[in-house]
């Protein structure tokens, strides 16, 4: 078993990685950059150690991040999501040096990274691809050829992108001549490659994800999907698992496409396969090669501790499940609290935060970073908390959300928190019928007030209040 | 369906009710004495009121409590735990003056609150009873005869007593001799009745107990049963669900014997079924006509939320679940973080909390109404916090107890935190070997070092510490 583990991340998910190793009995080693030092990852963590003053090329130096995991003897390194969690390089140079990196092999993570040979390999495995282009673009002339071919609209997307980013919609010829260097450009820049491809836009769909495990000895196993239509702009807002908008037989078929995706490819480790879903098509989106932000709603539902899984097999252990163990039940739903305005068009509100206190009781659970006094730095995601809640049933789900919402304290900075309360009580929310255009569709959710716990216009109103009337 | 709640209690169980309203959609009122008036439960609640200066007598004034309920239009009352929850007079003043009692009737109340009663009405019902007197003991003279006949040791009880309190062991007749006085004392002091009786003393017994939901229109069903035999002088420590200690047919035998029981006296709303184990005998032990402390784990391992139940019983709608819809899995356990100090034989530390952050993360539940900053009053229990751990094995249920454990931070008092991280590391706790005797048979668990976390001694060292840095 891995004794001593590396993670090369921050923020909640550094924290989440922790915990995972704490109750496997292995010792983690936080680094932090300079805005981190007093980070809750740095304080939970059995070791910590600077990668430097910048706030972000510490967590981004793949040789920086190795040798430190050697010079401090850890035997892995995890590297979370985000940073260079997708990151090939950091992968092989793990490999080259000895020290175990927790996820695939920097082959498939190369390979499913570049969207072009995702899509080729998931072709010749028989999971469904949309109608696109065969690798990517020579020129804007051959984009226009391609698309007249599968018709409008059609997605521009960057072969080395993800999570949402280098993507642009073309509805028309003259749009696609438009947004051809755009997206190039905006490749080139994030994510140092110029190739685009593209695809066949399919319009208004679910966005469906399925967590699967593998252990590279054979076993390869789904835990069911996950429903994330809610998002805004191809970020994700509201996570929902199981689907509540799938039938019985399209759980079934999604679950043994991830199965057959990851076989595939040999995977190894944790690992998602996202799908457009459109009437009763279902087309392979991406993979993404790491645990993601929604992994724990899966955890919730099946009580599968994915990232203990994850610290197994990169140890050499076979998966504890068998497809046959894995069931799922109730409904869990995850609250992506931001750090951000919704009513100034989700602006990032970074700052301190002058007062925070958990939500707690039956069916929640809490992944933060956060505590009361945290001055939230600007350089990272804006994502600073993630409510989860768990019931039986659909319905009670909803209200546990609606309850563990208004039951969360977080003064100081603007949150998504209220808006998500809006999206609670949407019908087309409560009766499971919603698809990626939920939120674009529905500005007017956007128009609530901002009520303010009587607690938090106390502090305001009187700045020498006692400690504990704010809770 | 009832639209809004009197909460006749504080602390954490009032909270736990004020959610269980919030989700379904009740309003809540709670009441405050003096020292509770920055309560959590005062800020939770949608309205409250103060119930008098007096830290308790307001907590335990049926009159007024029922008639606040009818000034702020309550429907009903919720009695929690303690207090007046299994207070015959309060139900009855519900019934009279037309409030919803959230509990089974009141002569339900009053037959099992009368321990001869109780057992009587169970050797009815076919419930195996431990031997004993048959009813109240007339004098010493008929206790030393009945003593004689059934055997030494024998438990010397009140009759109107409970919650381990008025109960005196007596190995020979010349403990019987002095203890019959004292017990006829204490019983008179503490629950206003001076009737006692005798049962046979089962030694080393585990404490099994089983939860029942019943809603008076026919159904009532268990849902499994609890292990509460990690217990200090009576008092329960540290529960779990379902025990890790029975065999099935056990666990199926003792779930039917508790339904029996609730049929046999027309139970409804959530009870407990109190049952002594040893070998392969099963006895009952008492009922506990109320929502218990530990009802929690119960809750994590069906998913069922109980006291959602109870306010849906009492508003005359059937219980969700049929028998057949009740399955568990996994182990939950249940650490009473109480303010006492177990090195100095668990004498009550209250006072400041000066800091106070909450576990989180994967399988983590908290139920308290503490708070950084929050003064525990000297007037009531000693218990601050529930921390709840859930897992779908009992070797990592323990590993997610003891990282839970070490995740939280709670300052300012001594706790039973690290003490009962000493009791998770025993091997006969962990091999699953244990009944009530554990704890009074391990007083070397009492020797470990009051580690200090890093963050700690900072604040200690530093007076003027940034916020920040304690979590």
């Amino acid at each position: 078993m891995i004794k001593k583990v590396l993670i090369a991340n921050r923020g909640e998910i550094a924290v989440r990685i922790i915990r995972a190793c704490a109750e496997l009995n292995i010792r983690s080693v936080a680094v932090y950059t300079e805005p981190d030092r007093y980070g809750l990852h740095v304080k939970r963590a059995d070791e910590s150690f600077s990668v430097g003053d910048d706030p972000i090329q510490g967590y981004l130096d793949p040789l920086k991040l190795v040798n430190l995991a050697l010079q401090t003897k850890c035997d892995a390194i995890h590297p979370g999501y985000g940073f260079l969690s997708e990151n090939a390089e950091l992968a092989r140079l793990c490999e080259r040096k000895g020290v175990t990196f927790i996820g695939p092999s920097s082959e498939v993570i190369a390979k499913m990274g570049d969207k072009t040979a995702a899509r080729d390999a998931m072709r010749e495995a028989g999971v469904p691809v949309t109608p696109g282009s065969d690798g990517n673009l020579e020129d804007v002339a051959q984009a226009i050829a391609v698309a007249k071919e599968i018709g409008y609209p059609v997605m521009l997307k960057a072969t080395s992108g993800g999570g949402g980013r280098g993507i642009r919609r073309c509805d028309t010829e003259q749009e696609l001549k438009v947004n051809f260097p755009r997206v190039i450009s905006e490749a080139t820049k994030a994510f140092g490659s110029a190739d685009v491809f593209l695809e066949k836009c399919i319009v208004d769909p679910l966005h469906i994800e399925a967590q699967i495990l593998a252990d590279g000895q054979g076993n390869v196993i789904h835990l069911y999907e996950r429903d994330c239509s809610i998002q805004r702009r191809n970020q994700k807002l509201i996570e929902i698992a199981p689907s509540p908008q799938i039938t019985p037989e399209q759980r079934q078929y999604i679950g043994e496409l991830a199965v057959r995706a990851a076989k595939a490819v040999d995977y190894q480790s944790a690992g998602t396969v996202e799908f457009l879903l459109t009437g009763n098509e279902v087309y392979f989106m991406e993979m993404n090669t790491r645990i993601q932000v929604e992994h724990t709603i899966t955890e919730q539902i099946t009580g599968v501790d994915i990232v203990q899984e994850q610290l197994r097999v990169a140890s050499g252990m076979p998966l504890r499940y068998q497809q046959s163990d894995i069931h799922y039940q109730g409904y869990a739903l995850q609250f992506r609290i931001n750090a951000e305005d919704p009513k100034n068009d989700f602006l990032p509100s970074f700052g301190k935060v002058t007062h925070y206190y958990a939500p707690g009781g039956p069916g929640v659970r809490v992944d933060t970073a956060i505590f009361t006094g945290y001055d939230i730095p600007p350089f990272y995601d804006s994502m600073c908390l993630k409510l989860i809640v768990w019931a039986l049933n659909w319905e009670d789900a909803l209200n546990r959300g609606k309850r563990a919402l208004d039951d969360m304290r977080l003064h100081g900075i603007k949150t998504t928190a209220n808006y998500y309360q809006q999206i609670l009580s949407h019908p087309n929310f409560v009766n499971a019928n919603f698809n990626t255009s939920f939120v674009a569709e529905h500005p007017e959710l956007l128009k609530y007030s901002d009520k303010r716990h009587p607690s938090e216009i106390a502090l305001a109103l009187a700045a020498a209040i006692a400690a504990h009337t704010s809770v």
